[in-house]
């Protein structure tokens, strides 16, 4: 295997995974991560700004996503129901990973320092849909709130679907049956 | 002044607020924090697990507020308007601290590694909140939902009054404007 390549980025991810997997994450270092994959420390900070961030490298492109979802939505759908719509989309691209989608949850969840990593990507995200709203001519706190709201049923719904790996259902079942209790619960 | 007493945590909270309002918060260390507040770095840690914690000192207070209001709602309300109610209450208390809590949310805002600590602060909130409405007999999904949009909800509205310094609406206020609204977008 090379010890460069154009997969260096991945190489360090499935290190970090395995690693944090086996050891929790406070027990690991970006040395032990980089030598893992054959790297060398200094290379792994080519790739990533800090150790929490090898584990949301598709943070990004799921973001990007998201977000041109939204901008394709028809301009006669409701806020929410186009949020929903963007999101069950990108959320299909991520859960079709499967259970390598369910490890990296778990992973991220056993350690406050990436569950705030976790929390803050999406509030990132929160943002972008905020604005892409905004420019479709939502009223600034019906943005707001319609993409935080959006971002919870989202986090709820993907936890669900963590937390049945043998399911039959996809994603956009579990987001259905989210935005179905939304209604019941605050109409 | 004496250089130990009970307002230590107070004074240390103090001084980093206007340590890092000045400089920002990177530019901060512990024991500048400490030595303004006429302490010993150590003493700090006697009171903060890190540099953080001591702008969230009244975080803990924060939620047993709203969980202990939460308990006492009627068993007849709905689940989003007890929670609305509870964030009500204990949001009045702190927003009664009219531009000393305003200053403080901009300097949590100016960091991002204060926005990740707000954020899993929030985060601990909403499954307080959600347990307690379990409790109260409500569905799994349904009890985290509607913690995630009650807490998504108060957020909203505390930016809101954060941004509006001479309004002459008090923090109630602001939570009904964006409970109608929540309303309107996802009935």
């Amino acid at each position: 295997m090379a010890r460069w390549g154009p997969d260096a980025d991945n190489r360090l991810y499935q290190s970090a995974m395995q690693l944090i997997f086996e050891r929790g994450y406070d027990q690991v270092t970006v040395a032990e991560i980089a030598e893992h994959a054959g790297l060398k420390k200094r290379s792994f900070f080519r790739y990533f700004a800090d150790k929490r961030e090898v584990l949301f490298a598709g943070a990004a492109d799921f973001e990007h996503e998201v977000v041109e979802a939204l901008k394709k939505a028809p301009d006669t759908a409701k806020p929410i129901d186009a949020v929903m719509a963007a999101l069950t989309h990108a959320g299909t691209i991520l859960t079709n990973y499967g259970d390598a989608a369910r490890q990296r949850q778990r992973v991220v969840t056993s350690s406050m320092e990436l569950r705030e990593r976790e929390l803050i990507k999406m509030e990132s995200l929160t943002v972008a849909l905020a604005g892409v709203l905004r420019d479709r001519g939502a009223e600034d706190l019906s943005a707001t709130l319609v993409a935080q709201v959006g971002a919870a049923a989202f986090t709820t719904a993907f936890r669900e679907w963590t937390d049945a790996p043998g399911t039959a259902q996809d994603f956009a079942w579990f987001m259905t049956q989210t935005r179905d209790r939304l209604r019941d619960e605050l109409g």
